[in-house]
């Protein structure tokens, strides 16, 4: 008969809220994080027999979030990484770990006061695994607009089909970007601010025939321009943006007031790679 | 004996989700905007008897909405001037009315493409009774912080009190502000604008000594330029970030490893406005 | 010509998270609450002088809330009434204070097992000022269905009415309920528990003509039965459900399947009291 | 070189608020749910070419939804399954889907009154791949807490650890597990209310020497009871409350005087499973 057992499992400390000043002059700099840690490895005794020998505290891992911090953040990758590095030689038993960060970005109102930017928040993890690394970066709650060159049609007909076809719509959406570095040793900062512009500017150019058909442009021109990234995975809600009828109150609509839906919405996943071999 | 009777009470259509396109030219522009309805009124024999003679379904002030805003939208107070008087107009039992807006806005990344700005939102509200009109403005959602500049000490000390003086704090919260209008045919966009900058560039000046003094600078910094406005109401979190204590790792924290806590926040709101007389 | 002057102005600690365990016997009770403080008095010098010698700060406050849970907790209304009088006796300056709880409810799974009951949220208040003290309790979050017995028709019909009248829908709304007491030394507890629970009664035998009448039948009800309530206030969204059109899929829907819809909504707010005099 | 390609990809309609209300009898009964359908399939022409010829609308997914709750909801599970069928047997491109619900519970006021319950959101998914059916099962925001009964200690101590060891803390948790049937044509209901129950009956008579072995006793518990359930997945926050400090003001606090912190959390996951031989 089959024993029951521990399947995959792992722990940590979720939603370090960590802000670090740069004070190196006058003019201050600030980093906005909230950091995730989970560490993977041999934790079987714990859960089942409640032996803690193993168990990394999580208020350890917190304690280690802001220790490191002392020495500055630098890239939120670069950060997890170093962080990764340190749970998995600590501790023989700790043979992986799963970091992961939001960063906020806030624009400089002077020489040490700052308003928060707002439009999107960075997120990057590294995923350990033994001698594997994987780092992926991305963004969140992007939200996006285009008020024409956005057109639905030729879709398939059933019993349950009454959408009518359009060549003109809103396309909205809330962009969440994550994509995976082939190699490390890069300027995550700088290659983060060419990704982002460069979703932005294909999802402004596009002439869209659906939502997908621009997720997948944004994907690969992405992959285009950075060869050392390996994949782009997007997840993008379609904002419905409806007409509103004005006919009854003897008025034309003629693409120009609409209501805003919040649910339901459609939903769009799509990871854009490159195919080797 | 005291009879049981109907008080104070409005009703309408909460959060009617609006964009507007304006495809006058190539060159799209939107507003996004978030309106809710209430009508007052004589509404008691609803209220007692289930009369809805006199009941303006919120259904046909969410129509009204979307029908006038086929003419345009413009400032917020101006659209919801418009509304407020229709709806005091078109039925002789609603005397009065309070309208409220919030506009979200976004940044141009092309003709017809936009990017959700997301530092602050806008809020506009407009409180109409009889012959009077009030016009409010403001803004929520405004994410500022100082890395110095901000002590706190010479308070008093009593048996709960173990908060120590500080020369040096970071000070951070999320401002809520409204100003009031003391007459009307402003350019509601451009003062807005002028008062929103003057808010942040006081935060971004002000040395210091409590929050306190902090918000009153910014109400008072207002009713000096602005002529126009009657007072300034504002509310403003605490939002703490404390100073992570890194010695049991060995190490100094000069100001520069901080936790930002989520609650408990101190809330300090106080009106700034005009003595007449 | 007009002074600029500190208006109306209050501050302290909003959301003191306080969980309380009695121990006093092996089956554990706990009192979960959320507490915020404001005080009011004279805190002028603080904002125009940045002067902290009245500014109790928000962190003795915070202090003050779990040094005075040590005692027990009691009714949220009486431990907001032992707070207000300690620190409007403890400071001369301070005059006033305005404290408020929300009470999350935990249902009993054994001797110190709990799981959180979730149905609504009691919330309760306290405002001095000088001599005058104002108790109100309340409740919030309190989502209710009634699927018939709900009609709305007779309205008023304009150019902007395309709403067709029913004898049959859903009536769903999130109850927020606040009653003022008009006298004390009550047991909060006891009448809380009874106030709720004619609330959700009355919502559920009422035959509602519309949610006006259905809110105040609620508030009436209340005042009815609880001599040592002054007035009800009400706020109730119209959460709509609309009936899903099958007919294009040759289905008939006698009230059956309905979309629950998030925005808008309508909103119904009124307060209910008794006329002296 | 390598090419550019679509991966990984599915789309469809998240979140269909429905609400079903069955007046069979004068006792109606409602079923209150959100669901989200995603297809997987041969979409790559609409990816790469804006083809839609094989893109069910993701509106007509929702109409779906509605039709089929015309017949009657039942368990989710079932539902989803009448769905996936659908989904997967009315076009040749679609081979697998991603169908997934949560379930809101109410609690009868009167044969058609009802308030919702809000203890806890049930879950449902179904997957399918070809011939591959996946039925899961589950429950989110279960706020569950133990005021003793809990230690910590025996965990490795390293230059960053400050956390003492505890042999009585409080333990609290907001439960999210998901179970996956190994067999189909189940009750689904009666075993969904049974893991429910089980896993707060075990989570109280647990004595726990860390989240993590009580989670696995939890998963472990519905495993020996169910044979039809092939592994428990869960994932638990460690919701810190803190014993508060009451010292400074010349008071003890015997685990009485608690502060609920938000943030940061621990965070512990873990799969419990059969291990065939």
């Amino acid at each position: 008969m089959a024993r029951i057992v521990l399947g995959p499992n792992q722990y940590g400390k979720a939603e370090v809220r960590l802000v670090r000043v740069d004070r190196g002059s006058d003019r201050h700099t600030i980093a906005d994080l909230n950091i995730t840690t989970q560490l993977r490895g041999d934790f079987t005794a714990c859960h089942t027999e409640g032996d803690n020998g193993h168990v990394v505290p999580t208020d350890t891992q917190k304690n280690t979030v802001y220790a490191f911090a002392r020495d500055g953040v630098g890239a939120p990758e670069d950060f997890l990484l170093r962080l990764a590095r340190h749970f998995t030689s600590a501790h023989a038993w700790v043979t992986g770990a799963h970091l992961s960060a939001e960063q906020y970005s806030w624009q400089r109102l002077g020489d040490h006061s700052f308003a928060r930017a707002g439009r999107e928040t960075r997120t990057a993890s590294v995923e350990v695994d033994g001698e594997s690394v994987v780092v992926t970066a991305g963004l969140k709650d992007c939200t996006v607009l285009k008020s024409t060159d956005s057109e639905f049609h030729g879709f398939p007909r059933d019993r349950y089909t009454t959408l009518p076809e359009t060549s003109d719509r809103i396309l909205a959406t809330n962009v969440t970007a994550a994509w995976t570095y082939g190699r490390d040793g890069l300027d995550y900062d700088a290659t983060y601010a060419g990704v982002r512009d460069l979703l932005l500017e294909t999802f402004a150019a596009h002439h869209s025939l659906a939502l997908q058909q621009t997720i997948f442009a944004m994907g690969e021109a992405v992959l285009e321009r950075y060869d050392e990234i390996e994949s782009v995975n997007l997840a993008c809600p379609n904002k419905h943006h409806f007409l509103v009828d004005l006919e009854p109150f003897g008025l034309d609509n003629p693409g120009e007031v609409f209501f805003a839906a919040d649910r339901p919405y459609g939903l769009i996943q799509a990871t854009v790679l490159r195919e080797h071999g």
